[in-house]
């Protein structure tokens, strides 16, 4: 086990109606003028956007909307609302929405106070920032984990470039989990932020040659044996609300660094995902993870067996081959695969329907790998040509 | 699953020689005249004590030394520290040991910025603390999970009560979990830190009827698993790092929220325990619980089957007896018992060698029921005489 450091102040408000109090909660921090972000049109005809109005208005606190948040969310309207911020002396931001519009809301806290840095280079790790304007919000997608989490991706869109950052101040100050808001997700919505929570573990599981954290170990296969329960009861009823529990709470532990703690890890399958949704920004994250998750695991299993085989094991209940744990590994990428097919989740690039071509590998794995000149870390150490075989493969 | 709320914003450092770094962190938060509190010799003969003082020194963090803090912590070295918190100007409070120093800590805390409350008010449920004096500490024994948690239990000597009360000022600032620090832990006190990590657990897994946590559950289930093996290897070998480290962050997340959340319940068995080492200071709480544990859960699991099968089948590896679910249920508490047993861990009272008479019974069911007006919520709510059947099953 590696040393680690770990700490998530980010309170978490979890049940039914706990979004309705929004206005004594914010009240509650002194915050008198805030910014509230959200994405399309979905929260407003759900009501949802009404009540947070509403709320904040009956406790008297003023606030600014900002919505067009779009999946892979852009720089321009982070840099848009930087100014707005500004200008109108927020306070706080409150993002009403799912990842997308809490990463624009994160991009934005840093930008905020930094007048000095372009914020485009937190991303390019050029610079780091060292403070940043209190944000929270109120998810209705269970799929990032940005809602508890360090991350944040932007797309910067005339370059088709997706990049990320963790940071500790993108630790949202509240994040307030009703599941019934995930009620009107989609079928193929949930199927995506379904298989983005459990990549989210399966990451850190299978990320790096790390021995001895039986204990992270356990968690996440029972992480990921609960939410492959509850994708598969979410997707036949949108409204059982057990279900849509389990995978808005798994969202959270699933990326806030619970199920990797102790292991190292480089998320290989988020990196080659996000040239693909980068270059066609219409792809879902989740399912462009589903289209490659297969491939890559067929390709590196063979580096860790045994690891791959405990998977198997323990999530996917295959009997152990203790002649051939490859056998055993396999099968269980096999089960995997069967269940994303069962969620109508993609299972090649094919299936995304995005107009992708083979030319495109090599455009993507020279964005992935800096023209040949990085690698990425793991169990296989991937260079270009990796990258390439693997996009091959999951075509 | 019910709504929750939750927030461990206790930063964790966690590994090898984080402790030596004491120092800079301490400085790092501003802090200029702290109070050490420790227990007996066994930090000052460990070298560990000295390795503080030289780093706050080279830091140049002033510092005034408080020792004699016993297992079972009582109120009247507490007071004494609160005292010299005041006179001395102590901005921050540092514990360096087990919970019994931490728990003691957490009680000055409260006390120091709230000089017009009696501090044993609050564990009377006669006063809630509204402020504190930020505290962290350097765990020295994996058991209590105070180094993260909300709880603090003190006992008021002269009258052998003991009581707890849980309180977000009682989360620290932060802890650091070197596992090496428990290398010296003997047999005993091993055996007693794997027994209250497993209760911890195990009590929010069996307090109470909720139903539909099967995420909570997966993570308790998982979590018990390691450290019954982790449990066993510190047993036979007290310098197994990975084993220590695997105990030291479970007891952390067995006590910080994590393993109940979305789940009503009350410790039946702590409370039953605390009137036990009330009256008999000498009693390790560990023991108590595993001197008590087995005859409370085969006392009430007729009125939970399926919940006591469930453990005994992904936690004990029991076939499900489908036809009689009790015999399951029972089969996992021989399991657990045999456990305790292969730890030499006491699994009656007799065994405690402390004196204890059937006439106790009456007194601890008095003190624990409050003369019979309380009952204990749980899966079979206990009133006095449940209580007096189960020390005495427990004889």
């Amino acid at each position: 086990m590696n040393n680690f450091e770990y700490c998530v102040p980010t309170r978490v408000i979890f049940g039914r109606d706990t979004h309705k109090n929004i206005g004594e909660l914010i009240a509650g921090y002194g915050f008198k003028k805030i910014l509230v972000q959200f994405g399309g049109g979905s929260v407003k005809e759900s009501g949802l956007l009404d009540q947070v109005e509403d709320s904040l208005k009956s406790h008297g606190i003023e606030y600014v909307l900002l919505g067009g948040v779009r999946p892979n969310p852009g720089l321009g309207l982070a840099l848009e609302g930087i100014n707005l911020c500004r200008k109108e002396n927020i306070e706080f931001i409150l993002a009403v929405g799912g990842g997308s519009v809490i990463d624009s809301a994160k991009c934005m806290a840093d930008g905020v106070l930094n007048p000095d840095v372009d914020p485009w280079d937190y991303f390019m790790k050029k610079a780091v920032p060292d403070k940043a304007l209190p944000h929270g919000n109120i998810l209705t997608l269970s799929a990032s984990g940005s809602e508890t989490s360090l991350s944040c991706v932007i797309t910067k869109e005339e370059e088709g470039l997706k990049r990320g950052f963790n940071s500790p101040t993108h630790r949202p100050l509240f994040a307030v989990l009703n599941p019934e808001l995930t009620f009107t997700v989609n079928k193929f919505q949930t199927g995506c932020g379904t298989v983005d929570i459990m990549m989210h573990t399966l990451e850190r599981y299978l990320g790096g040659p790390t021995k001895d954290t039986p204990l992270t170990d356990r968690i996440a296969e029972g992480l990921l044996t609960s939410v492959m329960e509850a994708g598969e009861k979410a997707d036949k009823n949108p409204e059982d609300y057990e279900a849509r529990a389990t995978l808005m709470w798994a969202g959270s532990l699933s990326h806030d660094g619970l199920t990797g703690l102790g292991r190292d890890y480089l998320m290989q399958v988020h990196q080659l995902e996000h040239e693909l949704s980068g270059l066609y920004p219409d792809i879902a994250h989740g399912a462009g993870l589903s289209a490659l998750f297969c491939s890559w695991a067929r390709y590196v299993c063979k580096d860790a067996p045994m690891r791959f085989a405990q998977l198997a094991v323990r999530v996917f209940n295959q009997e152990m081959d203790f002649e051939n744990p490859v056998y055993t590994a396999l099968k269980g990428i096999d089960r995997l695969e069967e269940y994303f097919k069962s969620l109508d989740m993609p299972v090649s690039l094919r299936e995304l329907n995005s107009g992708i071509t083979q030319e495109d590998f090599l455009l993507m794995a020279d964005k992935c790998s800096s023209k040949g000149e990085k690698t990425l870390t793991g169990i296989h150490e991937l260079g270009r040509e990796d990258m390439i075989e693997i996009y091959r493969m999951a075509y």
